[in-house]
């Protein structure tokens, strides 16, 4: 009865190629990682497309073919293309779900999508991060706990320049000093748009198993319904009485 | 994988006894036409309860076999014990879900949820009525058109006293030229909330299939996750370096 | 004590010149009117730009003067020039107030900065609108009545295709059968922006004393205030310990 | 032009009387500390009521002359009346503004209005706070830096069960490790709320310049607008054709 989801998981993959240290924590690259766990689930199956591919591997034919779309980029993104971004816009717009991580935060899609720079601050220092769930009914944090730890990160901190999400799922605290908007969700058009904000390239954060329980809680949450066929433009006069 | 849902479907079931016009509507009460159509769904156990049963028909145990509990009530809102009120009140927060049908707006459980008094304006004169969808990709509008049109209904117009909705799903037109927040969804504590306005006891409006569509959808959305267990109140002094 | 806020009010000005029915209507132009019932009000200082003046008459030096800019466009949306609607947008973020009326639900800087198509539907046939305060204590419904009326308006229908409201001031009601989000506040960056839908070229709509309350109202929530100086990107390491 | 905004502080003041430490941090108590600062702002005037007062000084005639309350109280929230709360709860809806600090997270007007347990997470150890501020443009905020650092408090920890806010100005850092929606507004009826996390009776913090910037901003902003005067119940038949 329940469809199968398909998702695209999308990588700029330049980081695995041009780093050793990155290369050791995700061999696959990070969208192989992603894609694997996501495979290992009945009901989801999960396909990559990285940004040096043709059409960064996002042609016409994947892009329908498509429920869920992941984001993560980060080194690169001006070097996507205007056109697919136009393209992947219309597709959230028309229902394709979107999960965008980390570093994703600066893609053109991302920011095409919010309408607003979508700044932040960082810090490399590899400094502990806690993700407190304050949505505790939310689908997208079925089993998990409190909060998730992840014992060394990229620090992200407020102000996050983004509108406030529809719904706020994680808040992050920083060992640091800050705090993050770090589970956002939005709808957009007919299309539903989570951000996550884990997953710095230099830590096996995508390995951890409630991270991926987030991820894959998220697919499923994304997926398109079959919601009402939109009518736009000029409608004409009343045929009959509306009374 | 997908457990079976189990929905309690309340009904103060006094109009269907005291007006022959509206036992024609609804032979075995508002309650049966509802647990009927949603027992054809697959995945869905619907049971009823009744103000004049013991304890309204919700003991401790149909509570707690409870996930998600439909609510119609009009004119005995006041014979609801505040005893009772108070267990379903601390069963939304815990996770259950909550829908709540048209003059239910006025029951003791949605204002005590609601924490405003949930006043409206109507009038019974059975003008047409158009449930205007404004999330288009929210689940609970799977399968509906751009609006459900209700031949003939009582009209509920704003201001309505309630919280801005976490998400609003429909909002209704009315001939006389009134608008409603007609779908409104809310998250409190772990529980999911659903104000669903159509359902005057003299017109078949349950009997609609669009109609019964949005309850059924509603029922799954409002569906409990299992999600974090939450501690409250002291925490201790960090054991660890959080460091 | 409380500062002169400076109004830039932008207006397309084709219909008018090209049209002998609006210029009836609007014999000094949309913002003319506009700009000039602002002007009656103490602490408000108006100015217009329009679309055929160098730079669409929105030079840096005006920008930079510029506290609340209000915005009316229709049929030359695709005339704006990019470079303004960039400079503009950075504006809004920076903590301008903008408020798009009508027509502008099209133009470049609001589906900018919505993120979204900003669709609809819309019929010409002069029917009455009625505009449904739903958030009584908002600053921007002060002096207003429970509704606005306006006897002949162009009509504009949901599904609009805009990200859910920060806050939902107004909801519309149409004599042909549709509703509208009509008053809607948004929070993006340090900038607010309002929607206000009313105001057909054709109709005298601006004239109402009403709708001149609330763009008047919506220009004072509007108004930028002195928040905090935000500072983004890499943030070194903790200088002090942060515990 | 801008009427005068009449506060009432409102506080519990037990703890000032009974613990020595908290009576040399508040000679005057909370509300006397409160009270001193607003009056010293122009356009403010502040008067005090407390708990062992008759009626806990709040008698309908100080009640119809209240703008906005400010509410504190901790160890005595069962001994509020039902009966005041009942009143104070219908002004907010009337329009009156409400801020309620700190530990009245748990007082019976807060839970009241919120339809939650507003329960959350402490720990009493003296730690540093961070206020970060995610909505730079609220008028919240206005003269406030990027976080308000608090150098010694005690901690409250998500999850708070509260509704969502319909906007999240502040989230705490706290340096044991959690994180806290520190500045929540709402709109309930015609009235506005504005929850403050910080100030906890042992430590000097409504004695911060900062801490005493945003509660007058905040007064300022809660208070009352001259909005619409609802009409509920039953309306009769459109008396003219509507179209």
């Amino acid at each position: 009865m329940n469809k199968t989801i398909r998702v695209t998981v999308w990588n700029e993959f330049r980081h695995e190629r041009e780093s050793e240290a990155v290369k050791k924590v995700y061999p696959n690259g990070i969208h192989g990682t992603i894609a694997d766990f996501l495979n290992r689930q009945e009901g989801i199956e999960a396909v990559t497309a990285t940004l040096d591919e043709p059409e960064h591997g996002l042609t016409d034919e994947v892009l329908s073919s498509t429920d869920v779309m992941i984001w993560w980029g980060h080194m690169a993104h001006h070097e996507v293309s205007d056109e697919i971004v136009e393209k992947v816009h219309k597709k959230v717009l028309e229902g394709m779900g979107l999960i965008v991580l980390h570093s994703g935060h600066f893609s053109k899609i991302f920011r095409r999508l919010m309408g607003t720079e979508c700044d932040l601050k960082w810090r490399e220092i590899g400094e502990k991060e806690r993700l407190w769930v304050v949505e505790p009914g939310h689908p997208i944090v079925e089993g998990i706990d409190e909060y998730i730890e992840i014992p060394r990160e990229e620090m992200y901190g407020e102000r996050f320049d983004i509108p406030a999400p529809d719904t706020l799922v994680f808040i992050s605290w920083f060992a640091g000093g800050e705090v993050f908007r770090s589970g956002c969700c939005y709808n957009r058009g007919k299309g539903k748009i989570f951000y996550f904000r884990p997953g710095h390239e230099t830590f096996p954060v995508y390995h951890q198993p409630d991270i991926q329980k987030v991820i894959t809680n998220a697919v499923k949450w994304a997926a398109p319904t079959d919601g009402p066929r939109l009518r736009m433009g000029h409608v004409p006069e009343p045929l009959e009485d509306i009374k």
